[in-house]
């Protein structure tokens, strides 16, 4: 017996799919042994699937080297599965998932089980069980991507709501006066080249500023609305974006500190993502692990 | 061996403390045998608990007749208490028990077990057990009185959040450009005297309709964002103002239909309160029974 015991059995093999790129990894439930990002297909659903497949290969021939058996592959999409999670109902930054069973697309073409789940619950499993969430049992995850999205891990799981939609946290109402969903307002950023517009910020262009500052108000009334309606012990941010979070995170605070004015209410921490540019993929990995 | 056999044992004392009356009834686990209204004193804390004795005590008289035991009283307060719920930290409408410890108060002048918790988690406590939420498992409820309440019914108790501050909804930030809470909006509506001023909406006056079309918006939002987080089976909506409910209902249905275009993301039922005006009562009631 020695410590690698729990990485000895077997690898799982996870798949963060964003609306840009996607990560892979190989995983023996406690380190990342390989990776691999490609950019993710726009066009259609063969050509995404050919990517994946692209993906996987080399972490195959990893673990065929390390002689070690894959037990499975999780995979994590920027959209909204059914109660079973079988089928992909919708994904707004990835049209061509829309109504699409990628658990049996994926299960025809390799021989591994699969396990779908959405993205932002894959990244609150992976913060709750290795990452900033250790310590807690009550954890909202919180990701700021390609879009804005969510997770809570509450007795133990990922809430899942009970028709399969609740975690929408980039939908919720934050400004009926505008009548803009928090993310449209967050694509005129995203959709603009953020790491561009961060520079012409961090140069003083108005214009940049004003757009980081608007989703800082923005993601800052989620946040307050999380603590209004679900009081978690904590909240973890990650996804790209939270990059340039030095240009927002002051307009979040702001907000959260004029809406719960009484210091003891604001006593949800508010914490960076601990396993950074990969906790997505290690989420779906862990799918498959912590469902069986 | 007959259906009574519940009702026999004890009975205990449920009141409803709201901003402007409080309500006693006497129950016996399934109907309220005797039950009384009093305007809620504003002035001072020793006022107030003259009050609360004057509620009582022909209650006990009513017990005593019958010769049942009262095993306790369960008390429902419009405030935010600390995680032991020994004290109210906040009671935004009714200030003199801002940082009380009622339940110690009150043991020390009754002799009786008593338990106090926030006025919208005895509504969902009753409405879930009895009312319109005994056939769900996930059941959120929101009252509208003289302010906006509410309590989540989830894994067959209340959830109280990681610092007892969740389920605040009229708190929520729904309208950032505004700067103005949910509640103050409300306030303009229940402190003018809703009656008269649903009569005037009635009669077509422009500012009047206005108003409850405000409310309207907001309250939509809330239910929006309630379905967007977390998803609950049913939506159970109670309070005085729910009477006025034709005036701003439209309202509430329209903003729902406008954030949640699928139907298929709209299968969370709300309905109106089953209990009516005593489940606030009813629910304080439950406190003494659901907690031993």
């Amino acid at each position: 017996m020695n410590n690698n015991t729990k990485s000895l059995k077997n690898y799982t093999i996870g798949i963060d799919v964003g609306g840009t790129k996607m990560t892979g990894v190989l995983f023996d439930g406690n380190k990342v042994l390989a990776d691999l990002t490609l950019a993710t297909p726009k066009d259609d659903l063969s050509h995404f699937l050919i990517m994946v497949k692209a993906l996987i290969e080399p972490l195959e021939e990893r673990a065929k080297k390390d002689k070690v058996k894959i037990s499975g592959i999780g995979i994590g999409v920027p959209g909204i599965l059914d109660l079973a999670g079988t089928k992909i109902l919708r994904c707004a930054n990835l049209s061509l998932l829309d109504g699409i069973k990628l658990g049996d697309e994926l299960k025809n073409r390799f021989n591994y089980d699969v396990i779908v789940d959405n993205d932002a619950n894959c990244f609150t499993l992976a913060e709750a069980l290795l990452g900033a969430g250790k310590n807690f049992k009550n954890i909202y995850g919180l990701t700021l991507g390609t879009g804005i999205g969510g997770g809570w891990w509450i007795n133990e799981k990922i809430y899942e709501g009970s028709h399969g939609s609740a975690n929408e946290p980039g939908h919720m109402i934050v400004n009926l006066d505008q009548k803009m969903d928090i993310e449209d307002s967050y694509h005129k950023l995203t959709q603009n080249n953020p790491a561009q517009l961060a520079e012409e910020a961090y140069r003083g262009d108005i214009l940049a500023e004003k757009a980081f500052e608007e989703v800082g108000n923005n993601i800052g009334a989620v946040i307050v609305n999380l603590i209004k309606l679900i009081d978690p012990e904590i909240i973890i941010i990650g996804g790209s974006v939270v990059e340039s979070g030095d240009l927002f995170l002051n307009a979040v605070k702001k907000t959260i500190k004029e809406y719960i004015p009484r210091p003891e209410a604001r006593q949800t921490k508010i914490v960076k993502s601990k396993l950074g540019s990969f906790s997505g993929a290690i989420g779906a990995a862990l799918l498959i692990t912590h469902n069986s």
